[in-house]
């Protein structure tokens, strides 16, 4: 799995139906930017764990995602960047 | 996911029997350009959501296809560059 | 999915028992070159779209392959490099 | 497979309730940092074997982690970097 | 799927139990380095075909593997550098 910060969220009024209440939200992991299903209840600043592929759609029940917010890491965890 | 911008389309005349049918879109995601099967109905400039491998796979009813667009992200997200 | 350019094909007197008869093309995708099954027809030269991963396995009927072509985009495409 | 050597873990209070119990291993693979789940016993400075993504999960009875320890190399192996 | 070149083999003592009995080998394919499982026979030396995700982890009896040799390439390829 990725770390990554929480740095927003987006929003689409035209979607796939099946992904109806799902919150995404835009994670920095490294270099990278990606837009995460969110049902931990993460929010901007949060340092968190990411699952990616099938398993997050697993998890979101089987919604067309490919990567989820499985995690919310605990800040003693010696990250003090935030 | 992936944000990325639609910048075209192509068309195969010669193709898996089980992609009739299928709209393919060119999609510019930073530095990669990558074709992703459509089923929300974007257009070129869009700015879309893009569900990658099984995922993908699952949401266009099993055909071939490791991306699809999931989502047309809303314009006021802050996005000003098209 | 990945669109990439036929260069050859490489062969296997030994492999996987399951893999017999099937075609392997190497591609050219950007910097990248990778070998796909082919069960579409393409040829040296030919601009064709490549499905990854499981998707591409269960097109090949769930044959160990990770790559498979399952397009020949049209020559109008707009592709005048060949 | 990739090969990686453990570095430390991390924690998290707040998360997917299927992950309840499931150690996460930082490993470090080449440039690449990433989090992986452990039932094998690993600890900080061995080296492992990491497999990703779907079949990661599925060793994990299904939990939505994309990266597990599944073996941890032997020392004898020519590694004297540690 | 991806060509590399076998170089060498990992052994490892404590691992997942259903790993039991697999050869792991190591593969060098461009820059990249990985350890795949062989059900082939494959040797160092031997140019490879390579299937990842979980298309090598159903090749090799769904065992937690995302990497599997599964084909040995025929010498006559016009591979003159091993």
């Amino acid at each position: 799995m990725k770390i990554g910060v929480v740095t927003g969220s987006v929003w689409a009024t035209r979607k796939a139906a099946c992904l109806a209440g799902q919150t995404f939200l835009v994670v920095r992991s490294g270099q990278e930017e990606l837009v995460a299903a969110d049902q931990v209840g993460a929010g901007v600043g949060d340092r968190v764990l990411l699952a990616t592929g099938s398993p997050a759609a697993r998890y979101c029940m089987e919604a067309p995602v490919d990567a989820a917010v499985v995690a919310i890491l605990d800040p003693e965890e010696g990250y003090v960047g935030r």
